[in-house]
């Protein structure tokens, strides 16, 4: 009988063209997970994540499912699986699930981080984990800014011209702007994202942070519902997929929120969306 | 004539066969350095480092120096330089120093810090910048037990057998083994180092924080001076050079103490080793 299983999958996608398997030779998040899955099957895997993250972009707590004939320990599905993965990415939880369980279409809300360095000097250290800048970011004025953002609107000025959504409109339930560390952290979860969409809002972000750009040109750009009139798309090295929220119903498993370098913030009990 | 220039240079040790140049087509941080700094002087270089790192050791403040006949800015010994460097070397700070300077030989003492991450899985994010173990570490043992290796003595039992130092005495000036957010951190600072003696007190202290060992092993492996009688030795991975200091005489460029994806830590200040 086929059962589903679902899995938190860790990994640093800087030598990855992204989550999504591609055509033969490309590296990517996806088929070194199925790969390594159907040896401990013994059945080829298909999965489905709860984000697709592009190319160089990380994650802390990607949330996958897949089908299988097979009944496997738990350990089986992540330290046997982890065996034939690569150092970059660890499968960190696993789980049975009921039959009804989607991680893509069963996801309440999915949350990133946008992790931005700024310092005189690129950073050699996590150079392929932070974004940097050498400019210095004022995070009251960038937290002022990305308050425009909250609730529904149309985010055509934040969406990649090649972007395959049947609508541009999303729904941001929170995005805080904090010093974490030594980092300038951005803290966004929505019903869902449009491609780049992140990336775009931290282009927008770090240049009203440098004063370049005034906070009310956040609204601005929001209310021009065109990407042109957007800033730049940020580059992908800063961006983590942390979380994606499910009904209870289906016990996904909890991890505390990463990437696991930066410090524990004390936060509210996010409301599930109505 | 000939100037001194002394450099604070940050790396990530991962893809190095360690510090020092070596053969051909072996890579150091060395030899990308000194290239580096050749196109920039237009005359060949030879740098001195503060502390040789091993193959995979990293370094938050390296420091170096070399000579030249030519006149730079020190925005061309940083930025310009770091134009000719790979991105896991960045040159974070540059001044011209006395011609009595030595980057090796003025060092009144060595800082280490070593990065433990305890976790059920292996991290896929920062896995070659922190030493894993699945184990759960008794923080306050390993202090404990820490502090037995201050002050001068015979460190035969943590050298390695190819160690080529004329002697085994050293004087370990601060030990600490602190919680600094997920991580555990050693923290050594001693006048100098044998070759892999951090990473050995790292393998014992780690048994000692797993409840392999009780306390009292760290104090019988010091005394029984003999490496045969030791740990293992932990992985590279979590070790970096964080600092060297100096007479203030030398004017060394300071740097916040790194990496920079540790919580700051609010220190004393040291007294200078007399």
């Amino acid at each position: 009988m086929t059962k589903k299983v679902v899995l938190v999958v860790e990994y640093n996608g800087s030598e990855y063209k992204g989550w999504q398997a591609q055509k033969f030779g490309v590296p990517s998040v996806q088929e070194n997970l199925e790969k390594a899955l159907a040896i401990i099957a013994n059945h080829p895997v298909k999965v489905v994540c709860a984000g697709r993250t592009d190319s160089g972009v990380h994650a802390s707590a990607q949330v996958v499912h897949f089908e299988t004939d097979v009944e496997r320990s738990e350990r089986a599905w992540t330290i046997g699986v982890n065996t034939y993965l690569p150092t970059d990415i660890t499968v960190v939880a696993a789980s049975s699930v009921s039959d009804d369980f989607h991680a893509r279409f069963s996801a309440l809300s999915r949350r990133y981080r946008y992790v931005i360095y700024s310092s005189a000097f690129c950073p050699a250290i996590l150079a392929k984990g932070v974004t940097w800048t050498y400019k210095t970011l004022d995070v009251a004025a960038m937290e002022a800014a990305a308050k425009v953002f909250l609730g529904t609107h149309d985010f055509s000025s934040f969406r990649a011209i090649g972007c395959q959504a049947n609508t541009p409109i999303r729904t941001i339930l929170n995005f805080d702007v904090q010093q974490l560390g030594q980092y300038i952290v951005l803290d966004v979860r929505a019903n869902a994202f449009l491609h780049h969409m992140i990336r775009n809002f931290a282009g927008v972000l770090m240049s009203i942070g440098a004063g370049e750009k005034p906070v009310s040109w956040a609204k601005q750009t929001l209310e021009a519902k065109d990407r042109t009139k957007g800033g730049i798309t940020a580059p992908p090295t800063g961006l983590y997929f942390v979380d994606a929220q499910y009904p209870d119903v289906f016990n996904v498993p909890k991890r505390p929120l990463g990437p696991h370098f930066l410090p524990y913030v004390d936060e509210p009990v996010y409301e599930l969306p109505s």
